[in-house]
């Protein structure tokens, strides 16, 4: 007859975008814990079962590192081949890429690798040449055919099955990691029809990138995974650990980077994020890269995705085109970026291929465009931008001197510029785009343009005025002291941070690109520079923008709250509110709570022992109470609207002929959080952020005063940044 | 007249080896940052100001990376000296540690470095010679006698001047960075003696190392540094965020690894980091490493403490003897390391010096060994460990491949062997001295022997037994497929992974070392083997065995507090003792306080409404309820004994020819953490951790019952853990 003797079906769950309550979910799973260690004394079964518990969590990381480094793997080569498929077709089979198909040719050195005869331009297919204007129109048309195309599926495959696999995923990951339900958005679906059409977004050509989406397709792994396991389907907590690793693995897919890929984690989305999860996700992220190495059948043997090798050390001097690259990185980033909420995806698309493909430095995919512009020139190099006049130079040594420019340079310098402006405008309309696309490529190629550019100017000035003062001693003439790839990377960290405000896992991420620690302080002063610049122009990241935009419950962990409120400006009811809907510990029958339940929109009730008193005995969810009085009223015998519901330990006997009573200490949570009224608010601020709380109760002098909760947080925050507090939609 | 108006000096600081407040620091930060933020409105001077505020935190850790950077460069400079001045002297200069001397020689080769006519062993400066038996001899007694007198006056100096110099000092700087007060721990007299004291150890030859203590010296810095600015010096909270940085310092400067050291301070030392600490840290840990290395004249532009390249992949079988590298670590983790307090200093001097001298791998110094142990032969290579049998190998090859071990390899072996059982034993014996005294390089030098002659071992097996199954596939002839650097690689990771329980921090350190994303695994499979076995033998890591032997009040934040206890089981008053002391908000006098403060010995007490309600209103320090009483009755006229204490907003009108009323509310805590006696013990374990409490207040139904402290709480997990509960000594 008691409710506590079996729990109801359905206490204890969330609805759809609401917030979890993370100390009940913690104290849950420690409790399930518990069980599990007690039982595992009594049998070897319950032993086996406890040790199989105690290493699901590694199994689990090993599953999401194979499967996403898999994943990333198959998006990586079809993403090839299908950009390569815009501009010709392999003759030895339609499915090998440029770059495979003329693999096993033998006739080809390394310099034409890229010519040979089984691979055929559209215009050789269809018309029999290459040459000739003809021949390059017919390539051209179907450059930007296969783009429309392959955008069309996109974009019309997103909008048909799953709404959520546009954007990168990141600032709703960000969200649901502090604690928020958005039910299927880290679904199968969401991961099935995300991984087509990211593939299908970036071989269109479309200036986006596909690292920021992989940290989604990762978290989706994860999260999928995690059925796999109880300690984590039915936790929402433990659920959220395994999701910071997974961003960690989408990361270390992303750039080869797993050590960035952690402090990315760490840094930039998670939460909560213990020190046994920073041990999972390391271990999770060092497996998908070696997964996705293996998988990779064409690429470098090189994990990670830009490798660059530098042969010079950089001179403190620098420091000044470094910060400049800081700067514009700062500004870049504060541009408004996804503002604009493009339907014409197709118009686009075509914008995009039509400009993109005269110029040799947007036609490329702009992974390959941002490794040639992180390139240190070798003799060899036959990159138009490495056209060097290389007249005075011993071919014997290992370090070039710095030399001047060929003409090759000039050209490349102006198309650079052009693909600069080209990129930067064209960046900012597709990033509202409702396809998968992410920011870091596109950034980093701007960053890489402005950076190379300005690289190239500066060894240039070195070169030729090697007698100013500020050149004297270390560029003299002979000696390699300007490398221009170098400003090219500066550059792309410098508009990456901008972007995101990334900072420690940026540098660590850029570190091991390089695999070079001298290069870290270049990449520290832009990225540092960057960050400040853009905080001073006083705009937020692109993903609190993109949180804020929406309305999602997220109490920002890196801004303090410095505002001299106390917790009774914040709480509700106001003065002139009426007052708090309290439930009496034994003093209310089933209907007052039905009515009250009815008559407020609250999520939950405390209950206090009387009316008089206002002292506080616990706290009641709104879920909890109406399933569990349904439940009673079908499946409990007597229960009716008279029946006194009780939250007393003990129930006193009822009188004769009265219907029995409705026992419900059971779902009253007796250890609420409470406060002072008189606590600063940025102290209440801490707790909630730290401990993930959903509401607070206040208190003075020992009697209920009111509660707070996190949306009224976020409300107070907005309207003290001037923002309208109404902009927060969910609790 | 009202205490309100200026506050009392010594109000809101702590007494030596207490707990601070976390909530009241961190507050009393914002409230100073408001302050300044509002000024800075005002003037261009006050503006200018709060700019300087802003950036005094990156002017402290450029500080602190400087002079950290440049203490470690001088004490290795040092250190290398002494440790040369016991074997001779060099005649240009006394100055001259032996390779600097015979860097300038022309005749030298690469290969005969070390032999040089400037520099003089002992016995040819004082008789004339090298040769024969009486010049051994005359060695072997100098070196003894060096030593000896190193270590006493290692050991003098820290009885006379600085006791808290001793050991490593990592236990004690994380209880303090857990919010502890030691005064003198970490101040310049400690700072001046450990640094002295530290190079004396190390060139006594004594089994210790460098590294650790040098986290303490880079703390001391920091501590030093923060009297600089008025925002660090007078706020514990803050101190505490520029010393976690100062620990990551300390490891970057000592092995040469910043990220590594971030993230030892992140796993390993720090209570409290936020992520702005981390991007400091970062910083400060930079600059220190680019400090050390320009200033290390004599050393190798790298950065790294053990440089080492490696060139052959690793194969998946391999990672069998890793494994048994790292049961061996696991084991030797668990150790009875450092539970012998040796005052004998001499005697174990004496024993090392005797015994080491003879074995060349005893010999030199730990770091020199590790190093050696750690190489890739090449075929230059003059150390007897890389005498291989060359027959079969063509010079031009990169790679070398396996190759029969010749007469000297056995030989090393027979040494290494018993340097290694040498190394253990006398580490053991060694660490619980009166000296600064590290683990980590004896620990990796225990591992990197066990791993570097198991790594000879299979090498042997390998090309001895290719025609094994195990071996088919991978260890064909002429192929190179085991380096046995890699294998002391593991095995240093191993060990020390074992002693300290560090993993993702253990790993990023190697990983900067060798620079290669590849050897992760095997560093990784080790360091998680190695936990796992110290762990299940049941044994604490390092420090917090030496945090629990001193009692220091140390909550754990790793391990999960899993009992199922409620917080009436551990609040006090227990249901047998008398009733909680608490003060009435205005019902008490001064007498009374008095009297309360005299029979009592607790930290503090709350204030109610009435004894009988027990409603509970705030909460007041010990401390700061005796200076502010002391300094009414000295200063404020007319307050006696029988004035009334009022800790009420407002004093009600006083009957005539009463003394005036003592106002105490500016002292009183009105935001007094409570919980219910249901609260379960692990989330109360969690608040504390999470907000860095002292005590929490207990209540049930709104009524104030009990009090929790921290100390309160370790009684209870000491007692869970079938531990002395008397062991927890300080608040």
């Amino acid at each position: 007859m008691d409710l506590l003797d079996e729990p109801v079906p359905g206490v204890g769950t969330y609805e759809d975008f609401n917030t979890i309550d993370w100390v009940r979910e913690k104290s849950k799973d420690r409790d399930r814990h518990r069980e599990i260690t007690s039982k595992s004394k009594e049998s070897t079964w319950a032993l086996v079962n406890s040790v199989c518990d105690a290493f699901s969590g590694w199994l689990l990381m090993l599953l999401i590192g194979l499967m996403s480094g898999a994943l990333a793997g198959g998006i990586d080569i079809s993403a090839h081949w299908m950009t390569d498929l815009k501009e010709g077709v392999c003759l030895n089979g339609f499915w090998f890429n440029h770059e495979h198909c003329c693999w096993t040719s033998n006739e080809t050195t390394f310099q034409e690798r890229d010519k040979c005869p089984q691979w055929k331009s559209w215009a050789e297919l269809i018309i029999g040449t290459t040459e000739g204007p003809f021949a390059y129109i017919m390539n051209y048309l179907m450059y930007v055919c296969w783009a429309l195309l392959f955008s069309f599926l996109a974009v019309t495959l997103v909008r048909a099955f799953a709404p959520y696999a546009c954007g990168s995923g990141i600032p709703e990951i960000k969200t649901i990691l502090s604690g928020f339900i958005i039910r299927g958005y880290l679904g199968k679906w969401t991961l099935v029809i995300k991984t087509i059409t990211l593939v299908l977004a970036v071989s269109s050509g479309l200036s986006l990138g596909k690292e920021g989406p992989l940290v989604h397709v990762a978290c989706c792994c994860g999260n999928i995974l995690c059925h796999l396991f109880t300690k984590y389907r039915k936790n929402e907590a433990k659920r959220r650990e395994v999701l910071s690793a997974a961003a960690a693995v989408g990361v270390s897919v992303a750039f080869g980077a797993p050590i960035g890929g952690v402090l990315f984690s760490l840094e930039e989305v998670s939460y909560y994020f213990p020190l046994k999860t920073l041990w999972r996700s390391f271990f999770a992220a060092l497996v998908a890269a070696f997964t996705l190495r293996s998988i990779n059948p064409f690429g470098n043997s090189r994990l990670v995705l830009f490798y660059v090798e530098f042969h010079t050390p950089w001179h403190l001097l620098e420091l000044v085109p470094f910060i400049l690259l800081g700067i514009f990185g700062g500004i870049w980033g504060t541009t408004w970026l996804g503002h604009y909420p493009v339907l014409e995806v197709l118009v686009v698309t075509a914008v995009t291929a039509v400009v993109a493909f005269p110029n040799s430095y947007t036609r490329t995919s702009t992974s390959e465009l941002i490794s040639e512009l992180f390139n240190d020139c070798g003799l060899l190099d036959s990159s138009k931008l490495c056209n060097y006049d290389n007249a005075n130079v011993t071919k014997s040594s290992n370090e070039l001197p710095d030399r001047p420019a060929g003409n090759d340079v000039y050209t490349a310098m102006w198309q650079l510029s052009l693909a600069l402006v080209f990129k930067m405008l064209i960046t900012v309309v597709t990033f509202g785009m409702k396809v998968p696309s992410g920011l870091f490529i596109p950034s980093m190629a701007v960053g890489a343009i402005a950076g190379r550019l300005l690289g190239i100017g500066m060894e240039q000035l070195a070169y030729f005025h090697h007698d100013w003062a500020i050149f004297r001693g270390w560029c003299s003439p002979g000696a390699d002291c300007i490398t221009p790839g170098l400003y090219a990377m500066v550059g792309a960290a410098a508009c990456l941070g901008g972007v995101t405000r990334m900072t420690v896992s940026l540098v660590v991420i850029m570190f091991e690109l390089t695999g070079g620690l001298e290069y870290i302080v270049p990449l520290m002063a832009a990225a540092m520079t960057s960050k400040w610049v853009a905080d001073a122009i006083g705009r937020e990241g692109i993903y609190e923008a993109h949180i804020r935009l929406n309305g999602y419950p997220f109490l920002e962990a890196k801004e303090e709250f410095s505002h001299k409120t106390l917790a009774m400006d914040v709480m509700r009811p106001r003065r002139s509110d009426p007052p708090l809907s309290v439930l009496t510990q034994d003093g209310m029958t089933v209907e007052d709570v039905e009515t009250m339940i009815t008559d407020t929109t609250y999520s939950g009730f405390p209950v206090v022992v009387s009316h008089e008193s206002q002292r506080l005995v616990g706290f009641v969810l709104r879920r909890d109470l109406t399933i569990s009085i349904d439940n009673a009223r079908q499946r409990q015998d007597g229960i009716v609207s008279t029946s006194r519901v009780f939250f007393t330990e003990y129930t006193p006997p009822q009188p004769p002929n009265s219907p029995p009573p409705l026992k419900l200490r059971g779902i009253m949570d007796l250890s609420p959080f409470t406060v002072t009224d008189h606590t600063a608010m940025d102290i209440v601020v801490d707790i909630f952020r730290k401990l993930g709380l959903r509401q607070c109760l206040i208190t003075h002098n020992g009697r209920l005063l009111g509660i707070i909760t996190k949306k009224d947080i976020l409300k107070h925050v907005a309207q003290i940044a001037n923002r309208d507090p109404d902009s927060i939609l969910f609790n």
